[in-house]
C-alpha cells in the first residue's frame, strides 16, 4: 500500500562512502553529504565495524556508541528488513551506507530503498564516488549505452563463457560491459580475459579509483597481451570492455 | 602507438559538474575536486557559455579571459580532437567538463579520453554527481545488474518497440533499464512508458536530482496507472525500469 508522505516520517538518506581507507575524504564526500552523516544516529550499513570507521573518519561529533547501527547484509533474513525503517516512523532519518561507494548498488541496501518506497518513506540520494562511474568515466569506452554485468561465474567454463555472451552483447548493441571480480582473484581474471576475448575487443582495467595506487589504462586485447601490466593483487579492480562493432 | 608516461606530461582530468544550476555546489563538488578546478587553467568543455558559468560558480581564481576553453561537443570534427591534447604536451593538465554531471558518459567526451589513452596521458577520473547513479541508487530496483540504453527513438513505433525490447532484456538478464529523454519531452515520454511496460513491471522516475525540486518515485506500472504524478515538465528526469522476472 502505498502511504501519503508525512512531513514528521524521516527520510531513508543514501550516503556514498569512499572507496579507499584513505584520511582525507575530501577528495570524494562533498562537505554537505558529510554535514548530513554528521547529524544522522540511525544508520543501516552492510558491515558495522567498517561504518563505524568511516562515520569517525566523517567526524561524527556523537561517541559511537550513541549512534543505532543496524546491519543489512546478505545474512539478513528478508523478514526483518521492514523493521530497520522503524525509526523513520518516529521522525528520524536513516542513513544506509555500503562498505564502499555508493549503497543499493551491487550490494543487498536496494531491498530496503524498495520498502521504503512501498512505506511512502522519502529517499533521497546523496553524491560520492561510484568506482562504476568512474571507471567507465575514465575507460574512454562507449559512454552512451553501457552494462554492469556484476560478477561473472567461478567455474572456468562458464566463466569463459558468460564472457564471450557479454562480449557478442557488447558487439550488437554498442554497448561497453563492466564486471567486477574479488580483489584476490583479479590477476587471474585479467588472464582469463586477455585468453578469452577478441583480440580488436578494447579492455579497460581501473585499479584502486581514488586510491593512491589508482591505475586505468584501455587498450585492445592485441595489444594487452604484447605488455606487461602491474599487478592487481590486493586492490580493487573495475574491468571494463567494447567490442568492435560494424559502425567503428 | 602507445608512448611511455612521461611526467612532464599533464594528466586529463575528468571533472564532474553540477546537475542543476543552484548556487551552493558543496552537495555534489567534494572540496579536492573544485581545488583542482580552480588550479586548471586549460578546460575541454560540451558548452563554453555553461562551462564558464560553472567554474566561475567553483570560484576560479583567475580571470575567466585568462583561461583556455576548447569546446568539444557533437558539431566537433573527429580529426580535430587530438589537437585538444596538445597542451598536455607542454606540461599542463587539461580538465574535461560535460553540460551536466560526469564527463564521457553520455556525452562526446568519451572520444578525447580515448585519444588520451592512444597518447599514454594519464587519465584521472574525479568524483562528482551522476544522474544515472543516484536515479539508480534511490529506485530500490536491481542494483546488481543494469543497463544504460541512452535515448530510445523518437518515432511512435519504434519507441514502443524499442521499450519493449528492453523490458524483455530486463526481464531476461533480471536487469535495471535506464533511460533518459529531452526535458520537455518527458510527460509525453511517461505515458509512452505507462502504455508500453506491463502491469508488473516497476518503474522508478527520478525528477530533478540533487534539485530543490528533486522526486523519486518507484511503483508497479499498475500502481503508476492509478496514481497522479506530479509534472515533469522543464526538469531533467531518468526513468528506470525492471521487468517482474521467473525468480520474483
Amino acid at each position: 500500500m502505498i502511504r501519503l508522505r508525512d512531513s514528521r516520517v524521516g527520510m531513508l538518506l543514501l550516503m556514498p562512502v569512499p572507496l579507499t581507507d584513505l584520511p582525507d575524504t575530501g577528495n570524494c564526500i562533498p562537505e554537505n553529504v558529510r554535514h548530513l552523516v554528521c547529524q544522522t544516529r540511525h544508520f543501516v550499513v552492510e558491515n558495522a565495524k567498517t561504518a563505524r570507521k568511516i562515520i569517525k573518519l566523517l567526524g561524527h561529533p556523537l561517541p559511537l556508541a550513541q549512534l543505532q547501527l543496524s546491519e543489512l547484509n546478505e545474512h539478513t533474513p528478508p523478514d526483518n528488513i521492514e523493521a530497520l525503517l522503524d525509526p523513520a516512523f518516529d521522525g528520524h532519518d536513516i542513513g544506509l551506507m555500503s562498505e564502499a561507494g555508493c549503497p543499493a548498488i551491487a550490494d543487498p541496501g536496494a531491498l530496503l530503498v524498495k520498502r521504503a518506497h512501498e512505506k511512502g518513506i522519502r529517499v533521497r540520494p546523496l553524491t560520492g564516488p561510484s568506482s562504476l562511474i568512474l571507471g567507465l568515466m575514465a575507460s574512454g569506452l562507449e559512454g552512451q549505452r553501457f552494462a554492469f554485468a556484476g560478477y561473472v561465474p567461478a567455474n572456468a567454463m562458464e566463466r569463459r563463457k558468460r564472457l564471450l555472451q557479454l562480449e557478442q552483447r557488447s558487439r550488437h548493441e554498442d554497448e561497453t560491459q563492466l564486471v567486477i571480480e574479488t580483489p584476490y582473484r583479479n590477476d587471474a581474471f585479467l588472464t582469463t580475459l586477455l585468453e578469452t576475448l577478441s583480440p580488436s575487443t578494447r579492455l579497460c582495467v581501473a585499479r584502486d579509483l581514488t586510491g593512491h595506487n589508482e591505475w586505468v589504462i584501455t587498450r585492445t586485447i592485441t595489444e594487452w597481451r604484447q605488455s606487461s601490466s602491474p599487478s592487481l593483487k590486493g586492490f580493487p579492480a573495475l574491468f571494463l570492455f567494447q567490442a568492435a562493432s560494424h559502425r567503428q
